[in-house]
């Protein structure tokens, strides 16, 4: 029976509609193929970094989706939280979000405190000041400025780069091999920024439908893209030799099992959507 | 030199207006008040505690006072954050402080892992879907809604009292002794409650310069509130009572060291501002 006051389980069903969805999971998908090259930890474990990572990226975007940011109303193939739920009700699912990611990774069975404290100050580190919510700021203040080329690298790398590399490294928690370590930052950090020019790349050629999300709020905002400054060619041309680049970067390794991280570099560079 | 895209320590700023100012840090208080009977604490680590709420804190008045919530424009003495800096950045500048908050915990050098966790998981859960942001949420979807006093006490429970109780809970980190943990789960119940009563009551007797907020936004955003359904004396009465309740409590530990809990409770019930 609904409370009089309202549905106590209101805000965790907000939270389900953004998350539990049509999402392509990228960075979950790195976190595990990042982990393969990891002897040290259980895969329970990574699909529970993965599930924080995801939380914290579907944050992400229902903040940046609000009015007073992008203003985007049509998200993972539905309508955006706030369209959906009210713009406060969108603020605090969000909010919640973020707390909860740092809550699973509490909860966690398998992995030491140790492990834990050092997963969460990877992925606070990532998504805060320093990191994807400046990046966001940056991205904001940008709108009707003519960027360089080096601004907009810098907005990428913070914005959605961070996120992407602290997955990449995610996978290596309780790996003390720093050699693996160094080249998977590296690794992470051209992925990171390839993936974004490909989402310009999107936004310009592809449609709504097959995005899942307004593939017009970057012109709408007069936002700087890769595009705008360098081409289409040349943004392509750019997000193709990140991902190579990325690729080649793991030879050094010389481990099998680096394959899932090379196929998702391929992907993030070449995807449709 | 300001760079073309923005300034790289905007959040940084807009963090620290919101945060280091004048405030009555309650939060804090109880923290190092309840470390004060914890012999397993080091005072750096209550004050690394301490600071992880008040951000939290923070971060929550800057997200409650948006426009789309309850949409206030002076908060702490000065200008609201929105109205100070826009609402994206203030919606981005709570979202850091989140992250800021589990970030200096991991940061701590007194605690080690397992204390750590403790900590991060009192906190993350009380902040969440199951406390304040819950609480927020139903506060809102109470506006203009005749709400009895059991649901009430629930929303003041979820949205001020969820963080309050984990204050008095921070404080005992690493300590075993679960009669005190008990006792004190209690008290902190009791003085939660008891500090959202007193906040209502100041919005009808006090004024926005002595309390630093606006004192019309129950009315304003028509509130059910303690007054309104019990009368003033009837919830003055309602504080000073569980004031008085958590100060008894502490009777059973035998401990003088609960001095400073014990004026912390008078304080939260008996407050000007």
């Amino acid at each position: 029976m609904k409370k009089s006051i309202g549905d106590s389980n209101f805000i965790e069903k907000s939270m389900a509609y953004s998350s539990i969805t049509n999402s392509k999971m990228i960075r979950a998908g790195i976190i595990v193929a990042s982990g393969r090259i990891n002897k040290n930890i259980h895969y329970d474990s990574l699909l529970t970094l993965a599930t924080a990572v995801e939380l914290i990226h579907t944050y992400s975007l229902i903040h940046d989706d609000l009015p007073s940011m992008d203003d985007d109303d049509f998200r993972r193939g539905k309508q955006s939280s706030h369209i959906k739920f009210g713009e406060a009700n969108a603020i605090l699912t969000g909010d919640a979000l973020q707390a909860l990611a740092y809550e699973v990774i509490c909860d966690d069975t398998k992995l030491n405190s140790d492990n834990k404290i050092e997963a969460i100050k990877l992925i606070s580190n990532a998504c805060g000041k320093n990191g994807m919510v400046l990046g966001q700021h940056l991205d904001i203040e940008s709108e009707s400025k003519d960027l360089n080329i080096k601004d907009i690298d810098n907005i990428y790398s913070l914005k959605t780069g961070r996120l992407i590399e602290c997955s990449v490294m995610l996978g290596q928690i309780n790996n003390n091999d720093d050699k693996i370590k160094k080249i998977l930052y590296s690794f992470g950090k051209k992925i990171g920024l390839a993936f974004q020019i490909t989402d310009d790349i999107l936004e310009a050629t592809s449609d709504q439908n097959t995005l899942g999300k307004n593939n017009n709020s970057d012109l709408k905002n007069n936002k700087s893209t890769y595009i705008k400054v360098t081409g289409l060619k040349e943004a392509k041309s750019k997000s193709h030799e990140l991902s190579f680049s990325a690729i080649k970067s793991l030879d050094e390794l010389k481990m099998t099992e680096t394959n899932m991280l090379i196929e998702l570099a391929k992907y993030i560079s070449y995807r449709e959507k």
